[in-house]
């Protein structure tokens, strides 16, 4: 789904991984921490897609509330175990949208 | 491939798409325009991944070479294709990336 976010400005977070050979409960809990950063004070939407390479688009109201996530609990569990038995590497940016188009049928 | 993007500040057009039922030609143009991109002046890196929803990142040096981006003849062939035939909604979001963290095991 495309995220539904408000009228710019606001931030993205480009999650950009590439997964090693061993997947067991990767994907369990990715469903979890899309779940619980749903949860989180000023998050704006998500979007994921994987075809080898993976690419999550996390949007956020502010700096902060990115900080937030990035040091909540679960999360930095979530983390720790992805550096140490899931991905091959990956790449975190963080983005300010300044503008946005949308096209819709 | 996670794109080789230089250090921070440079910019992240985020470009999300679900396309509708008819996709005769898209993938060949969709490679075309890649290549395309490759060539335009001020281009970084470009990172794609589809499985269902479309989620294609392109980083540029400055709000400028995307403005001559999305202005490029036969990328706006494209994109009037695209509206036309393959795209059932899009939208794409220009962001300036501040920040970046990158781990490769």
């Amino acid at each position: 789904m495309i995220a539904k976010t408000p009228k710019p400005p606001y931030y993205a977070v480009i999650f950009t991984s590439i997964l090693g050979d061993f997947k067991e409960g990767y994907s369990e809990m990715a469903d979890l921490m899309v779940s619980l950063a749903e949860k989180q004070k000023r998050f704006l939407g998500i979007e994921s897609a994987r075809d080898g390479l993976g690419i999550t688009v996390s949007y956020w109201k502010d700096l902060e509330s990115i900080k937030m996530w990035k040091e909540n609990i679960d999360h930095r569990v979530a983390q720790e175990k992805g550096r140490k038995d899931w991905y091959k590497a990956y790449m975190t940016r963080i983005s300010k949208v300044e503008r946005d188009y949308c096209f819709d049928r």
